[in-house]
C-alpha cells in the first residue's frame, strides 16, 4: 500500500484505468470485482485511480476475475497509456 | 519482500524464470540488470527465484532495463508457465 512515486505515476495510473474500463464494460461495481478478486473494495478504488503499486499477485487476482491473462490487463493499460500519450 | 503465499507460487515462479531467462538471452549478470534496473542486486535474486512478489514498479523497471513492455515480461513469464504445464 506504499503511495506510488511520481516516475512511476502515468503507467500506474494507466493500469487503474485499464482495470476501471473493464470492470465497467462488464456492468460490474468495484463490490462486484473487490468479491470476483477476493481483494478489499477500497483497494480496488486505490488501484483504479493509481494511488497504490499493485503487486504482481493483486494483477493476477484481477485479471481472473476480468478473465483475461495477467499480460493482457497490462497491455490493456499500456494501450490507453499511448492513446492518452498520442492525444497530448 | 513478502513472501510469495503456495497460491501464487506458480506465475510469480514462472515471472521470475521469465526475467532470468532474458537477462541471460543478454549475457547480463545478476549485476547488470540491476544496475541496468535500478534494483537491489540480491532482490532480483529473489524475483527470479519467485521467492518474493514483485511490485507493478519492479515489473516496469526490469521490463525497462530488458527493453521490452511490462505486459511482454509477462506474457514471456506466461508463456513459461504454459510450456511447463503442457509439459507436466
Amino acid at each position: 500500500m506504499k503511495p506510488a512515486p511520481a516516475i512511476a505515476c502515468a503507467l500506474v495510473r494507466s493500469f487503474g484505468q485499464g482495470v476501471r474500463q473493464l470492470r465497467e464494460a462488464r456492468g460490474w461495481s468495484q463490490e462486484r470485482l473487490a468479491e470476483q478478486s477476493n481483494l478489499n473494495r477500497s483497494y480496488i478504488g486505490e488501484v483504479e485511480r493509481g494511488s497504490v503499486i499493485a503487486s504482481l499477485l493483486t494483477v493476477e487476482k484481477l485479471a481472473a476475475a476480468l478473465d483475461i491473462s495477467p499480460a493482457a490487463l497490462l497491455r490493456h493499460g499500456e494501450a490507453l497509456y499511448d492513446a492518452n500519450h498520442a492525444a497530448a
